[in-house]
Order: C-alpha cells, then structure tokens, then sequence
C-alpha cells in the first residue's frame, strides 16, 4: 500500500475471483462459466462490430437495452446495462446505500457484496442461514434495511420461491431490495414479473453464465424506471460508455439465439442431475441446485484437500476457506464429458487416499 | 429522482457526453475519435477472441497490460488496464483523494474531474487559466494538494512542457499528480518517463483517439508500482473483469500496428494545419493544439450560433455553454474531405448570414 492510499480503505480486502490460470489447461469447473461456445452469430457480430471500433458506443446503449427489455416484457426505461453485473451490483450499493441506509444479505453468500459495501463505506449486517443453507424469508420480512439476495444463492445454488422473495419486497416498502439472479436461468423463479409491482424491487442478471459470455462482460439491471434513472445518473457520473461496441453486438445477437440459449441451460441441468446423481453415490451430500454448479461435501475427504488433488488431477473446483462452508466445494457444471471426468478423478483420489498401492 | 436515491449525491450533475446521434448521419467532429477505422489486423483479433467468449478474462489483463508497458518501457507493474482512461481517473480519485485530500484542477478542463469529485465526496478546486487559455504551472507548483491535469488540456488542445510537468510533480512532493494524456499522441510531450522518478505521478491514456479504438473502451493509468498496486485493490473491489477479451486482444493486435498508429497521427496533424490556416483565412481564432481537435472562435458569429448551423448542415462540432469559453467550438480532426466540408460549410453559413439571396 502506497502511503498515498486514502485511510477509508483501512479495512478493504479485495474479492478475490477464482482462478483462471493462463499457464496451464485445467478441466475448468470453478468460476461457473458456461461449457459451451457462443454460436457462431455471436463471433461473426463481433468481428463486424469491430470495424466501427473508431467510433464511441452509443452511451445509453440504446439497442441491447431495447432487446432485453423486450425478452422480459419491459421496457427500456426499466433497465439497464453494465460490464458485467458486478457493475451493476456496485452502482445500486452505491445509490442507495450510505451510512443511514445500511444492507443485509446472508452469511453465506456471494463474497461480492461485502466487498463493495467496504468499498462503498456502506454499514452491513449478514443474516445466518439456516444449518440446511436455506434462507428463512421470515429473517428478512419487514426488517427496515436495503436487503440484497443471489437467488439462486451462491455457492449453494439453494433458491427462494417467488413467493417467498414477494413477501421479503411486499414488507419492507421503504428499503430496496434486490435480487441477483446470475443463475436463474438453470431452474430458479425469476423475479423480474413483480417489477410492474413493486417500485423497490431491483433485479441483476448476467450474460456471462447462461449466455456463454463471460468474456465479454455484460450484464443488466432492472426495476422501475425511478430506479433505473438513477443508476444511470451514477453511471453517467463515473463512466458513461461503460460497454464496448463488440459487447453490446454480441449481446443482441445471443438474445436472438433463444433455441441455443434454452438447449445450452436444459443441458446443464441435465448434466447437474447427473453429477448429483454420480456424487452422492460415491458418498457425497450434494445441495439441492437451481444453479450451474452443486455445492458439495464427503465425509472421507477435506474440502481442502479434495480440491487440492483435483488440481493436481488437472481440474479446478472451488474452494473457500470460510468457518461454515470450508467443508464444501463449489463444483462447475460442464459438459458431460467433463463430469465423467471429474467422477473419474475422484474415484482415483479415493484410491489414492484408501487404497494406496504398495 | 427516486425517493430511495442517496442524499449523498444531491449536488451530483452527471457528465453529459458529445451527441451520439443513432438517427442521422452526421459528419462527426464532436467527440474527437479517430477518422481512421482500425486496421484489419484488429477486426480479426476480435473475432478470433470471441469464439472465446464463453470464458472469463484474465482479470489480471496480463497479455495487454504487457504490451503496453513494453511500448513505454515500463514494467507490468507500473500499469494498470481499465474500461476506457474514465474508469482509470474515478479509481484514482477515489484511490487517493477524500475530505482530507482534495484536488485542483483548472477551471477550462475536461468537464469530468469535476463530476468524479462530486459523485466521490471529493472537495475540488479550480485554478483559473492565463487569458490566453495556457496553464501557469507556478499556480501549481508547491500547493500542497492533489492535482489533475490534461495535457493537452481539453478542450484548449494547449500543451505544457515536459519540464513544466515535472515543477508540478516535483513541488508536490506529498501530493499525487495526474496527467491526463488522452491526445498526447497528436505532439504533446508524454510524462511516463518520468515515473521512474517521482513516486507521486499518475499518467492516463487512451486507446480512443490516436489508436482507433473508441468504441472497444480500452485506456490505461500508468504510475510507481505501489500507486498501481492501489488502484487494482479498488479495481478487484469494483470490477475485477473489467475488460472484456475482444477488448485485450484489439488492443494487443493495436499496439503492433505502430505503422499505422504513427501513420494515423501524423495525418491528423497535418490536417489539423490544414484546417487551422482555413479557418484564420475566414476570420476565426485558434488556438494552438496538440491534440486531434482545435478550439475555435469567430468575430462574425457566436459559438452557440455556429454549432447550431454546423448541425443543419449535417455537421457535429461541440459547443460548450460555460461563462468563459461560450464564444469558442470544439471541432475534432477529422480526414481532410471531412475537413474540406467543414470549411465549406462555414462558408456558406457565412453566406446565409451577410449575403442572404432575396
């Protein structure tokens, strides 16, 4: 730290993304990309798109806007959108937080949220699972505080109904509640119906999952058009062409891709049944998953060092080393040759570990 | 604005980019791109990356942040990346400025530091420019506050010396200063030789203007190895991918194309001459740039006026209306056929007016 660094950063750790080695190549089931490639439209729009790279974006991002506000019958006005919804998470810490207007979320969650709270000088409360990892709605009912929620959660992948995320917006009417859905397009409820509803209700989504662009840092916020207007007064006030030409491209192109886009996510969730299936079999307890990953557990091997030897097996999961999960791995879904290749491997550290050879 | 809305940023009055009109085309010397598409090399790098998409960057940017400390003979460690250079000033407003470390700027500058100031809580003065719109660095020297300074300053386009540079960094000894070069490419004198110096120097650039590549948003902030290390910790506080792959690899394939880079800036300066000497023969003043635009006013019609008529005529110029610099247009550089109508257009603006046809 340089002794330049402002002191309201005293207690600022950075989150820290899974890792993405540029050395070797793993079997890569730690930061819940998508398996698949995007098709071919999705290149070929960047390609074109790039020739015009001499010239700005339109900074209100007018076309993608318009193509995810009419896949969720919204409309532009409702939305917004960002690199990545990290970015999007940031700027609604950002607006409506502050040292009067403190946030709660869940002890195990997304490490995001408290990061950008420090970051933001955002005062914030975590609220315990229940020993299941399930979130009990009633925790969150009419508590009087801006409330953020992964629905589904991470690294669980346990989600709420819509029901239960109704009641958490419908109580507490003077507080924003938002809902991060990265992954609700592998079997979760999406919130955004209840925009129309609720004028304290924001909802994030990502392309970077079930969209297969993580590389190209998209993402969208939405909520009623109060809201959004002020999103964008930050976004305008930090950094107004916030997505290249290239993303936004590919963005409207991938959205045009609904068949890809429903196979891709009915392929995860085929190959998460199985891996559950194949994981509990071999003395895993598995969380029941929303998501593209499953949150898992064995009583014959340390998280640690079951992810430990899966990289030296040449696959990566993830690890976290926190008191209630450090139990866990967060496993990636992926094709199903790479499940078989993760049961595989563990059978092999099984062996290793049980039935050593001589 | 919502009722939610922080009251933190009452005083908050977004930064309002040049027109980006979607609807017409308009010959566009209002944001001062490059007239110059990226060369093919670019369009292909984008393309190839995309197939990539499905993965996450590499959020350390290593492959661009390399290549551009190669180009400035400097180390990976004393760069760092970010979504255009305006993400690189907001992380260093942030990083090093706060109740107790404000910063100046001049009055006449890029209306952005200003916002970034607002939107981060940051008290901010303004040191007014010399009439003739130059920078007097002994109102800078020794101040004993944190400085931000573009040079070429916009929208002048006038440029201080390297030495004058360095009595500003020199003097301030336990102050940062950042030097914003987004047009030092087109004759400024760059400052990134003098990191290795001064621990305190911050220097901003921009693939935007001189490297073709606006709409990719791709800058830099270049500085001592601990600056840099500071602004990644807020940078994987925020957004840790903040660049998106197409993004890197453009810029990558950019920075090998030095023929066409150096080719590129020397047709700017030559048309900016071109288009200066056509404008004093019709009567306008302007001043001396070393940037890819010139700022210009006229005895014989307003600054508000002439934009206004540009715009009928299918051309975008920027007009600013703040108290000292309303008489004068910003016209970016463009080819010399854009050149050629820009002046022709003045000429038959000047017509309409004095030499109206009954």
């Amino acid at each position: 730290m340089s002794r330049y660094f402002s002191s309201k950063y005293d207690n600022l750790v950075p989150y820290v993304p899974g890792e993405q080695p540029q050395d070797k190549k793993y079997i890569k089931l730690n930061t819940n990309e998508s398996p698949f490639p995007p098709p071919r439209s999705v290149f070929e729009a960047a390609k074109e798109e790039a020739r015009k790279f001499y010239l700005y974006p339109d900074p209100d991002n007018t076309a993608i806007t318009e193509a995810v506000a009419k896949n969720f019958n919204l409309t532009k006005e409702n939305v917004m959108m960002t690199n990545g919804s990290d970015e999007a998470l940031n700027y609604a810490f950002m607006a409506f937080c502050d040292k009067d207007h403190p946030i709660v979320f869940p002890d195990v969650t997304y490490g995001f949220y408290k990061v950008i709270a420090e970051l933001n000088g955002i005062p914030y409360d975590t609220i315990k699972l229940n020993d299941d990892f399930t979130i009990d709605c009633a925790d969150y009912s009419g508590i009087g505080k801006n409330i953020v929620i992964a629905n589904p959660n991470a690294p669980t992948g346990v989600a709420l109904s819509l029901a239960e995320v109704e009641q958490i917006v419908r109580s507490n009417p003077d507080n924003i509640v938002i809902i991060d859905e990265a992954y609700v397009d592998f079997g979760g409820e999406s919130s955004v119906r209840l925009i129309a509803k609720y004028e304290n209700l924001l909802v994030t989504q990502t392309f970077s999952k079930s969209r297969s662009l993580a590389g190209a840092r998209l993402g969208m916020i939405m909520g009623n058009a109060d809201l959004i207007a002020d999103l964008n007064t930050l976004r305008y006030s930090s950094n107004p062409y916030n997505i290249s030409r290239t993303t936004a491209a590919c963005g409207i192109a991938a959205m045009n891709e609904s068949t890809y886009f429903h196979d891709s996510c009915s392929a995860i969730e085929f190959n998460r049944r199985y891996t559950q299936r194949a994981l509990e079999e071999r003395g895993f307890t598995v969380l029941p998953s929303c998501a593209n990953f499953l949150f898992v557990r064995s009583e014959w091997i340390s998280g640690k060092e079951l992810y430990v030897r899966l990289k030296d097996h040449g696959i990566l999961v993830r690890h976290f080393d926190d008191e209630r999960i450090r139990d866990y791995n967060r496993i990636t879904i992926g094709k199903k040759t790479q499940m078989d290749k993760l049961i595989t491997a563990i059978e092999e550290i099984y062996k290793e570990i049980y039935e050593p050879e001589e």
